[in-house]
């Protein structure tokens, strides 16, 4: 559609009065990005009272939290909300982090889109320098009152400064006034944030008490006090003095590279050439990649960065795709990890007794756009979970819970997209969020999660995110459905069982006395039908988490017969009678117990006995109950230890297992299992 | 949390270095918008190949129909498509707008929040100066080519001019190359761009072909013409000359102002004192109202608005709250009406014909700060639509088609939170997306549209707007439900009809022949037992979109009768049939039809035909069938007419009449009256 140029006038030709043209040139003006977002602050998540009193706590919890991770400070962080008229709240939060040096207190707190983690591929809570200088400036809108800020950087004669700080929203820059040093008693470093905000203090799902609780809850290495407009005071504790390891700051990683991007860092970068270039700026680059890539490219190696074409480019973009490279680093990336994805549904529970938590999910690292993520997926099933409603879903990316906008969440997307009805959830025509006794819980740690807006209240759908929050839900639903499958099995088993103790004996003696014969001894003659021996799990559990769990074992053949058992044990809920019992032989770290019990009489039965006590006993599970040592196809009740568990059974018979049937595509496991090879 | 000030240090003391602190400080940086965009390209829309591909297209067409409206041209864009290897493509869009002048092209296509839009309170579709130079930012990042713009504005002896533009986005600034002007021949005056961009094209519900056909469908007024990228031409007709009423720009009205509002109003305004600040700054505004508000907010009405302090507006933020001000001006706002709704509708069914199209529902204006926005919905249900999936859901903002993240939506959330099970529907719980055979159409047309991102594809859940839609869903569902009610009554009613016609007659025949006596004439007994006049519609629907119409009333009374019969029929559908019937009366201009038939004799019957043809020929519902002249309670089958027709029925006969069971909540009903009577 270019115009044939054969008619390009060489002299520009003098303008004439285009009136309407020229009506419309002088509106057009620029916009600063304040206004910009002072008139989208529905895009920054103020859209209505409630949240606008969640969004500042957030920013500024978000802020605490990662600046004390990157200064290696356990946080001590401490939330504050008072209730004025006219539904005005003035909110602090403070925090024991390294604070901030006098001269960026204004930038860092009045001017938007300023901030130090932009630039950085490193999993972090905040990124965008946005969250709370919006906040500073959706209170003065709302209120007309600036913030005050405090900050002391660590220094035995360093001061504290305070200011007063609104954002001249036309020229994006802070308005300090009341700017003072002053002796912050007992205060070593940290920064502290008080603003005004017209608001609505609700409580609930969407509350500061939910946000904090679920932060707290995913970040156990901190200390949240939060004191309500009513002056109740909640502390949540910290749990472990261990930090989470920090995000190393990573190059980016070359996979989906677009042309543009590598022409832009080609322009920045102190490289001489491209071969350097492509090895020192990039992550996961080798000599040999960055030969093969050149190779490829039809480049000299030699060449200078700065001359590289658009075409060249584009040609290093095409041989990327081609080249067989590592995955991005994880140290960049902070996964929650399984034990707390674990205690976090917990939580949730708040006492209700599940049936089943499924062993979560941490999938290997992926990357898009150069940006690693990680996606982590638990699943708790069943038990006094309401079944009659459609699944919770607790969404996390971060560390940061997500409390806004499920609709347009990646995560929402993806369990909608997933058929749960393989995995034995209602859900109408094999899409949306299925019905069921679940809760879901979906962590997405990525260097740079790409949220659906500058709220940060969903996540993107991105296709590639998408569909590694499926894998995951899959992965972990498959454990789930084994349980399903396992559940009806045992209940089959338990039918059988019944069977032999009490109808069969009770046939006996009813046919004893239509015979008037006396009641034949009948545990030789079920052994020799049936040539079983046979594994009965029970459990019972007191009201006070308290849980009884017997193991027994009925050897239904004609010979002795000696066992192990295994058994995947909560190793905070166990006491003394686990390791009283004569059987008991040996529990690893995880928790992974054997019991060994040597010669069953034929036709008798003995009983492992132990208690689970704690809100860790929930997670005991009698799927989680193998044997060894015995031909397992003689076995009911129990599955033959898998070679997974790492840990040696007695005289492992080797015989072909037939595992349950796979409910994941070729595809997705293969891609799995390439990643686990890496 | 104010630190005591007692301890204040009154000189600042000698800064110590802080090393971490002062590390983190050397990493605080500005980050330029362009680059904000950059990396979050999601925000835009550009967030996968298939989605990148339309959002240019969008952007680009939305900026054509906004440009020709202001200038009043009748649209006419066309929009190709071409690929080329390597998932690239290029896409040109040209239009016949006003064009733009010479000295503006770069930055209107080259830079970030630069426009004419944004200050402006007024519909239009695009605002932010963002949509377009993100869709150039988009192309050169993926494929590393320019622009190409070309523009001529009118005046005889104004030359066009073409440029390549690619953004410099660290500094947010176009850089232009291949500069040059020339003759665009046989163009008046209109915009042309041309990028290329790496996609994926699609076809389907999310394709540029759906964009750019729902668009046409409420913008009749435009011709649209789209190549393909197999060359395949599909051209959108304009379907009237008509053009829209302009929107005219507003003033803010003061309802949902905040204190930061005013306060910075007051001090770019030019007004001398603040009630002429209040009269000539804000829309609505009366020095009666003006008065009131300064005298409740303990003001003098002399003081300059400049000298207001952050608690005069707060008092003027609370005062506004408290008075009676008028519901903005509606011209800033252009509607889509119930006639493009309906016709939206029928294109969207592609042939199926359903039962029933509910009468649209376009609401009163409503405002949220100072933003003046009106809800449209249409219903069309049963027939042919599918009835075992989720009902279908069209959403527009200010006709533009919303195909992306329903799920983020206010339309999606409102739909979801009505309890459809009250109106026939399926619903899990009275929640969710309901089930059952219909489309929804929900239009927001506002001044200022609250998208949950700058890639405008939701609408934000602002309380109010779910409200309003919410509001017109129920209405709009009211009509459905009567039909419903409607619906089965006639069911009834044709099996009592059935039964004296057919199996009365029957037994009488049987009866006779069993007493070996003849066979009774019956209609006098029926008349006598019965007393009734019977109203039966007949609709015969040929495959050709034909359908013949035959209402049949039997006068089962022992008088002779006279009667008016009342139909809403589709003006364009009726042919001469409909008046050459002798008993054809009147027909008013929204076809609101009247027959007059006297004297039925007593147990005779009289028939009225007509012939409907042409897609509008679904409009008809024998639902809109109403008598008058008549005792409507000895009438069967059919309503007397309703007082709101506003035609005068013959010799109406006043009754009591029970109108259908309210479904909606007293509240709503009030609160739309109180609409209905500004």
């Amino acid at each position: 559609m270019r115009p044939d140029t054969g008619d390009k006038v060489t002299t520009i030709a003098v303008k004439k009065a285009a009136p309407l043209a020229e009506r419309l040139a002088t509106k057009q003006q620029e916009i600063s990005v304040t206004e910009f977002f002072e008139k989208n602050k529905h895009i920054l998540g103020f859209d209505s009272r409630s949240k606008s009193l969640l969004m500042g706590v957030k920013e500024a919890v978000d802020n605490a939290l990662d600046a004390c991770e990157e200064a290696g400070i356990l946080p001590d962080i401490s939330v504050k909300v008072v209730r004025h008229p006219d539904d005005e709240y003035s909110v602090t939060i403070e925090d024991n982090g390294p604070g901030i040096v006098h001269r960026m207190m204004g930038n860092v707190f009045g001017r938007l889109l300023y901030g130090s983690r932009f630039h950085a591929i490193r999993q972090s809570r905040g990124q965008q320098g946005i969250g709370i200088s919006a906040t500073v400036m959706y209170g003065y809108i709302t209120t007309g009152k600036p913030a005050h800020i405090i900050s002391k950087v660590d220094g035995i004669d360093e001061v504290a400064w305070q200011m007063d700080i609104i954002i001249n929203t036309k020229i994006n820059r802070p308005d300090i006034v009341n700017e003072s040093p002053f002796v912050w008693k007992g205060k070593e470093h940290g920064t502290s944030i008080e603003y005004t905000i017209k608001g609505r203090y609700v409580t609930g799902k969407q509350s500061i008490f939910e946000y904090l609780k679920n932060t707290a809850i995913v970040n156990p290495h901190s200390k949240i006090t939060f004191t309500d407009p009513d002056g109740k005071i909640f502390i949540f504790e910290r749990a472990t003095d261990v930090m989470p390891q920090r995000p190393k700051e990573i190059k980016p990683h070359p996979a989906g590279m677009e042309i543009g991007d590598i022409l832009k860092l080609s322009q920045l970068t102190e490289q001489k050439t491209v071969k350097l270039f492509l090895i020192n700026d990039f992550s996961r680059m080798t000599s040999r990649i960055a030969d093969e890539i050149i190779k490829k490219s039809d480049l000299k190696s030699s060449i200078k960065p700065k001359n590289l074409t658009h075409e060249d480019c584009k040609k290093i973009v095409k041989s990327i795709e081609t080249v067989k490279i590592i995955a991005p680093p994880t140290d960049c990336l902070s996964p929650i990890g399984g034990t707390l994805i674990k205690k976090g549904l917990m939580h949730v529970l708040e006492g209700l007794r599940p049936d089943y938590y499924a062993p979560p999910i941490t999938r290997s690292p992926k990357s898009v756009n150069g940006n690693p993520f990680v996606v982590e997926v638990g699943i708790v099933y069943g038990g006094e979970i309401p079944s009659d409603g459609q699944v919770s879903i607790l969404r996390f990316a971060n560390r940061v819970p997500l409390l806004f906008q499920p609709g347009a969440c990646a995560i929402t997307k993806a369990i909608a997209d997933v058929d749960w009805r393989k995995y034995g959830f209602e859900q109408r025509g094999g899409k949306g969020i299925p019905f069921g006794p679940a809760i879901f819980l979906v962590h997405i740690a990525s260097a740079k999660v790409p949220f659906t807006s500058e709220g940060k209240e969903a996540v993107a759908n991105i296709p590639e995110i998408v569909n590694e929050i499926e894998l995951a839900l899959k992965l972990c639903a498959r454990s789930l459905k084994t349980h399903i499958n396992k559940e009806e099995k045992r209940k089959k088993t338990h039918v059988k069982f019944e069977i032999v103790h009490e109808i069969l004996p009770e046939f006996a003696k009813k046919s004893a006395k239509f015979l008037k014969r006396p009641i034949p001894e009948l545990g030789g003659t079920i052994s020799k039908i049936m040539n079983v021996v046979w594994i009965e799990p029970t459990v019972v559990t007191s009201k006070k988490n308290n849980r009884s769990v017997s193991l027994t074992i009925y050897n239904y053949t004609t010979k002795d017969r000696s066992i192990c058992l295994h058994a995947q044990l909560p190793k905070e809920a166990v006491d003394l009678t686990l390791f009283s019992s004569e059987f008991f032989t040996d529990m690893n770290d995880e928790g992974k117990t054997t019991w060994t019990i040597n010669n069953i009489p034929a036709s008798k039965s003995v009983t492992v006995e132990f208690k689970l006590s704690g809100r860790m006993s929930d997670m005991f599970s009698a799927d989680d109950v193998y044997v060894s040592g015995i031909d397992p196809s003689m076995v009911v009740g129990a599955d033959q230890l898998p070679g997974d568990w790492g840990i040696k059974g007695m005289d492992i018979v080797e015989l072909d297992t037939k595992d349950i049937e796979d409910d994941i595509d070729v595809e997705a496991i293969e891609e799995t299992e390439d990643l686990e090879d890496e």
